[in-house]
C-alpha cells in the first residue's frame, strides 16, 4: 500500500493553484469575488460504483466527470476540487494520480487539496470528490419545470449503458461505447449557456426516464417524453440497442432541461456553438408524474426506470 | 440496510440553509461575500478512525469536528458543510443523524448537501466531510513559523489519547478523559483570534511532537518543545499519564502555533476571553527539526513522535 506521503508526492504537480498550499497546510484557502458558488459531493465505491479490475485513470477520470457534471447541471464553471482518496498499491494508485491529472486538465480544474485514508486490508476503497464552481444566476434547480415548457436532453442517451453492458459481456463492441462509459463528458460549457434559459435542470445519472420522473415529482408537474424522439448515436443503434433500454440505463451525465418553447432558438444555438446535439424529447404538463409516449400514442411506462439506488453523480 | 431516499428523509429537518435546496437538488448554490475562503475534507473508516462498537452519535461528532479544527487552525469560521455518507443499519443512521444534529448545533455549522452510497456487504464504512469557512487574511500556515518567535498550544494534552487507551481497555477511567476522545471541541473562537498573531497555526491531531515536527520541517527551521510545559490536565494526571505519554498521543484537536514574544499579552486576553487555556511550551530557532528539552536541558526524542499514518483530520 502506499504511504500517505508518497501519494502526496504523486499529487504535488497538480497543486499548481496558490489555494492549494502545496498540500502542505490543513486547508485550502481561496480568494473568492462575490457570487454564486456551486458546491457538489459525489463518491465513488469499489464493487459498487466501479469494479477492481477497471483502468484506474478512468476511475479517477469518472470521479471528476461525475462531479463536474453536477456542477454543469447547474450551469457552473469549476473552480476546484477536494479529493478524498483510500490508499491502494501504488501502481494503481500512479495510474489514478495519470487520470487524475488528464481529468483536471480536460476541465479545467484545480486541485486544492482533501484526505488520504487507509482502509482495512481487503475492504473495498471508497473515493469522493467535492467540486466547487461559480455560477451566474439564475441556477436552475430540478424543481422548476413549468406546464407549457418543452423538455430538451443533451448529446445521445444509452451509449454508456451499451458500454457497461459490452464490458460486462467480455468487451465485444465498439469502443466508443465503452468510451462513453468509462470517460464520461461533462456538458459544461452547454450547462453555462442553458442555465440563463431553463426553467429546471438535472443531469441524467441514473436513467433518462428514472430522473425524468424525479424532475416531475419535485416540480409537481407532469413530464412526458416521447420514445421516438429521445436521441440515439449511431454506434448505438449498430450496436443493436433501443430506445427503450437507452432510456432506463444511467451513466448517460447528459444535461435534461426544460425551457419555454420560444428559447429553442436560443437552444439551437447553443447547439452549434457548443457542438453538442440538444433534442427536444417532450414537455412538461399539468398533473405529475412521468408520462411516455411513441409517436405521439401513451405507452405503459416500464417497470424499472433506471437505477434505484442513486449511485454516484 | 437504509434506503438512501429514508436517510435523506432523515437529514432533511437539517436543510435549513436555502444553499441547501432542501437537500432534493444536484448541488448547493450557496450566495458568498467577496473573501478569502477555507475548504478542508477529511475522512473517517471504520476499523481505522473508529470501531464497529462506537456511538454512532460519536462518530458522527468526530467528523464534524476534526473537520472543524483544521478550520479553526486558520482562524475560519464555519459556513457549511457537505457529507459523504455510506449507508448502513437503520438504528445506526439514526443515531449517527442524531449526533450529527447536535453537532451542527454546537458549532453553528450548516448541512448544504453530500451524497449517499451503499457499500458491498460487511464493507467497513467510509464518511467524509467538507468543510468551508470564510476567514479575514492572514490565514496562518503550517509553515511560517519564524526564528524567535513562541511556540503555544491551547487547552490539555493527552486526554484524548488516554481516554482511548481507557476504551480499549474496558472502560475503567475518567468520563472527562473519554469524552475528550468521543467528542473532541474544535478551538474556532480561539482561532479565529489568533490567527491575526499567528506566524504558523496547524491543530494538533497525531501528536503534539509529530505535528510540531512537521510544522518545523515546513517552516525549515527548528522547534524546540519543554516536556515540562506541556499543559496537562488535573483528569490526565489524576490518571496517572505523563507529559511524554500525552506528547505522542494523538486526537487533541487543539491549536499549535508560533507568535512573537510581544503578542504574549494579547494571547492571553484571548484565553481569558474565550475561556481556553493558551500556554507557551517551547520556541522557534534557526537550523532544523524537533528538539526537546526538560526543564531546559535536553531530552532525546522518544522513538515515537505520534500516529505516523496521518489519521482524519
Amino acid at each position: 500500500v502506499t504511504r500517505e506521503s508518497d501519494f502526496i508526492e504523486m499529487l504535488r504537480p497538480l497543486a499548481t493553484a496558490a489555494a492549494a498550499r502545496s498540500f502542505a497546510d490543513d486547508a485550502a484557502v481561496l480568494e473568492v469575488r462575490a457570487g454564486t458558488m456551486v458546491l457538489t459531493h459525489d463518491m465513488l465505491v469499489e464493487g459498487v460504483h466501479f469494479l477492481p479490475g477497471d483502468p484506474p485513470g478512468d476511475v479517477a477520470w469518472k470521479l471528476v466527470a461525475v462531479n463536474l457534471s453536477d456542477l454543469a447541471a447547474k450551469g457552473a464553471r469549476p473552480v476546484g476540487a477536494l479529493l478524498g482518496y483510500t490508499l491502494g498499491e501504488e501502481e494503481w494508485d500512479r495510474a489514478f494520480v495519470a487520470g487524475l491529472t488528464e481529468a483536471l486538465e480536460a476541465f479545467d480544474l484545480v486541485l486544492l487539496g482533501g484526505d488520504t485514508v487507509a482502509a482495512p486490508a481487503g475492504a473495498p476503497r471508497t473515493f469522493g470528490l467535492t467540486a466547487i464552481g461559480s455560477a451566474e444566476p439564475p441556477v436552475p434547480s430540478r424543481f422548476g419545470a413549468l406546464p407549457g415548457h418543452l423538455l430538451w436532453v443533451s448529446g445521445t442517451i444509452g451509449d454508456a449503458g451499451a458500454g457497461l453492458r459490452i464490458l460486462q459481456q467480455g468487451g465485444d463492441g465498439p469502443d466508443s461505447l465503452v468510451r462513453r462509459y468509462r470517460r464520461p463528458e461533462p456538458r459544461l460549457a452547454a450547462g453555462e449557456r442553458l442555465a440563463a434559459i431553463s426553467s429546471a435542470m438535472m443531469d441524467v445519472s441514473d436513467g433518462l426516464l428514472i430522473d425524468a420522473e424525479r424532475m416531475a415529482v419535485a416540480s409537481d408537474h407532469s413530464l412526458t417524453i416521447d420514445l421516438d424522439l429521445i436521441p440515439l448515436s449511431d454506434s448505438y443503434r449498430a450496436w443493436g440497442g433501443d430506445a427503450l433500454a437507452a432510456a432506463t440505463a444511467g451513466d448517460d451525465y447528459e444535461l435534461l432541461f426544460t425551457a419555454p418553447a420560444e428559447a429553442g432558438g436560443f437552444i439551437l444555438a447553443v447547439a452549434e456553438e457548443t457542438g453538442l446535439r440538444l433534442t427536444e424529447i417532450g414537455r412538461v404538463g399539468p398533473g405529475g408524474g412521468l408520462h411516455l409516449t411513441q409517436g405521439g400514442r401513451p405507452l405503459a411506462l416500464p417497470e424499472r426506470l433506471g437505477w434505484e439506488h442513486r449511485r454516484a453523480g
